[in-house]
């Protein structure tokens, strides 16, 4: 007998189901993953069951369920056709469909940048911000930790987690910020979170009443905590920050959370004074207002400000911390906490409930038992003598090859340094060249909310040193002088 | 000299920072860890001084430091104390805190029954609900995934994912859901999440409008989803179920989303009829609403209903789907998907984005791996095997001991099953009993959104099966039969 043609499949004599549910599925699964494409004339059912020795009644049957579920038609008088099943699935009334809800504006500032030609996923990521550097992360340590964490001996590592939380884990962040941030908290205040992103998220889900809720946030400020309040409702206020941080007297008395960072402000890279930081709880505590301090790189300090977090100095349950792992580990970890008042945790954990159900238990254990080891910590001081030396690599850089036209703003924390123009006039054609030759770096326009004369006296450049070595930056930021000097 | 009394620190002579910062921060951590606790009376400044072998001027600015920041305090002619930071911290102003946002109904379910005593990290789980078997978990080849996928070879294994998914996975899931439940789609169809849970919240985002948006859900049906719908601000309309599902006749034309379970109905375990889900179809067609299909267990599949995801029928875009490896793997993965219609990717992605920023990579990659290789799809087969096996003792049991009061329905997917009351009126005593004698068992009015009449049609109790095994299963179900015999 011919063998069977233009068919792709063998027809499996055993299986669960019945030979017409098999020859049915098969069949299916081969218009499905296009191996028989849309418009192939199927044989017909009496030579189908000649070629696989089964009976015509089964052919015809599997054939019937096809058409019923639209997978082939036949036409008067012609042979079954493979339908168009993508064209039928993938491109029909497109316009009849339902409006989505109100979208609040995108936020992946990392494509928003005119010259930025940065992947994602690309491994050259240059002065790109935010994004550490991963080559001495002590793999082997980390993947100990997670074949325990996954060994099968753990029994509670397989069902539904905590929402709020691994236990351990929460105990082990309560001990690393009160250690290396000074943050005073117990395992009971500390909320597990996928990255700083949801911990911003669930912020705002649980803080913000839609349409109704003012949120100040600094500006230039951090996009993606701003999309995560705006996707919750909020009525964002922008707020200038000068030398000191966040401008504390302009803020309306209306608002009812303030967002901060006060260790190494987002992109401006100053430290909030102390001055600023009792004037911002004074006014929570006046107004009945809820500060969000995002720390974002805190762990990584150089010794010249002996600030700590803002949550040490309330007294009065205004100051909501939130951490993250993402620069002092790394982001595809997506690990973050926040440390919440007693009075927030209920409803931070119905929301992280409501929100993704807890979060992967195998990681949490692993980062709990990275803490509780001491190896967080060891691999913290180790980068931060490294970023350190990019630090200072880079400030020397900028200040002998582009003092010209920038002055540096030295850090005292964090993975990024800014740089501000000397004159606003040559910004626009300076921000360009950076762009082009120093992939990554961000003029601070793209962070700001308002484009207000009084933003001006923090318009500049960040300059993110996580990902680069000290050559690269020495390089990098001499090709760009070359560039602004000869243009 | 004598030893430094009351004082638990060492000064470090050496260490980053000046000798009054070193100070400072070593007495900070002994308060802030209750090395010296509250009301800890501090030797004179002149004593620490000469113990230490330091500068009196540095001891003072240290204090003053401590002072500043409330950790000590100082009363007219008496010693400086520690202060009492937990009870500042901890306790004052909860009256005066800002209101929380409108708060969705919580959606512990496993917490919400009457008698439910399990703990969620109890290992005896007995009849629970949608947890799984772990213990033929294949852990040696998920370990070695997760090495690969945790290797720092892997070199975009460390930065910022995207927000949609890891590209690997993304294309395994499609691959996974066209062989296992026929759903059509490819690659750029699919939006990994946290879970199904965070595949509900996300579509919720998307879809709802809120005070607005009118979303159907099954009633008895599953909360979280409900909490998910509610906590975006939509408007729930339950919907009764039969033995056929959903009644799609009593849908309000004005109902936007239609949320089903048609593989198993959670809990009533029915699968919906081919005419109802052309009825469903038709309805979403007719009025423009969106289908959310939850197959939370259709990969269980016991071979008497050759029924599929009902996406696969869709040829308007109007079904999205939802899956996860909470069954097929484990729950505390935290790993679902939505298949969705290519007009909603988008939004879907920027939601996925402001709610988390994308999850952990070395465990979407890890999971690629898995179905890649095919050791999804051996377990998944593994698993039928030995779930089929329980099931039918689970039915054969019921039928034998409790047949006067119970009627089970043949479940022809998933892992758990459903039993309805023969006589109502003896509903509450049977469910009361239940509880005491079958833990984990539910009485389907813990499901229902109303308690009406027309729910009586579907009074029962669901039983898991996923997590006991056949002989702990007669046992229980003998046990049950006889306390409800004897009351």
């Amino acid at each position: 007998m011919e063998p069977v043609f233009e068919f792709p499949l063998e027809l499996a004599k055993r299986g669960p189901g019945s030979r017409v549910q098999r020859l049915h599925q098969q069949l299916r699964a081969a218009i499905i993953e296009r191996r028989l494409i849309a418009g192939t004339r199927l044989p017909s059912t009496r030579r189908v069951a000649q070629a696989y020795g089964i009976a015509r009644n089964t052919v015809i049957a599997a054939y019937d369920l096809l058409m019923a579920e639209g997978f082939i038609v036949t036409r008067a008088g012609a042979a079954a056709e493979v339908a168009n099943v993508a064209t039928q699935t993938g491109m029909s009334g497109r316009k009849r469909q339902p409006r989505l809800a109100p979208r609040p504006p995108a936020m992946d500032w990392r494509k928003a940048g005119p010259a930025e030609a940065t992947e994602r996923s690309s491994i050259t990521r240059g002065f790109e911000l935010g994004v550490p550097e991963h080559r001495w992360f002590p793999s082997d340590v980390w993947r100990r930790a997670l074949m325990r964490a996954s060994s099968p001996a753990l029994a509670d590592a397989f069902g539904y987690p905590a929402p709020e939380g691994r236990p351990l884990l929460r105990a082990a962040i309560a001990q690393h910020v009160g250690y290396a941030r000074a943050v005073v908290c117990t395992d009971n205040d500390v909320v597990v979170t996928s990255g700083a992103q949801q911990a911003f998220d669930l912020l705002a889900r649980v803080l913000v009443t839609r349409g109704q809720t003012k949120v100040a946030v600094e500006d230039p400020g951090y996009p993606p905590l701003r999309a995560a309040m705006s996707a919750a409702g909020a009525q964002l206020v922008p707020i200038c920050v000068d030398e000191q941080g966040l401008i504390v007297d302009r803020l309306p008395p209306d608002v009812r959370i303030v967002c901060v960072t006060p260790s190494h402000q987002f992109p401006t890279g100053v430290a909030m004074s102390l001055a600023r930081r009792r004037a911002l709880l004074d006014f929570a505590q006046r107004h009945g207002a809820v500060i969000i301090e995002d720390d974002y790189d805190g762990e990584f300090r150089y010794g010249t400000q002996p600030l700590d977090a803002l949550q040490m100095l309330d007294r009065n349950e205004k100051v909501v911390y939130v951490g993250t792992f993402s620069k002092s580990l790394f982001p595809a970890l997506r690990l973050g906490y926040i440390v919440a008042p007693p009075w927030l945790i209920e409803a931070l954990t119905e929301a992280k409930q409501s929100a993704d159900n807890g979060g992967n238990v195998a990681i949490q254990e692993a980062v709990a038992r990275l803490i509780l080891d001491g190896d967080l910590a060891r691999y913290t001081r180790r980068m931060r003598k490294r970023y350190a030396r990019r630090r200072d690599t880079l400030l020397a850089a900028i200040d002998r090859d582009l003092g010209n036209w920038l002055i540096p703003v030295e850090p005292g924390a964090g993975i990024h340094l800014y740089a501000r123009y000397r004159d606003r006039r040559q910004a626009q054609r300076i921000a360009s060249l950076t762009a082009q030759y120093a992939a990554g770096a961000r003029d601070a326009g793209s962070f700001l909310l308002e484009r207000r004369a009084s933003a001006s006296a923090s318009a500049g450049i960040a300059f993110g040193f996580g990902c680069i070595d000290e050559e690269e930056i020495e390089a990098s930021i001499a090709r760009l002088a070359r560039a602004i000097g000869r243009a």
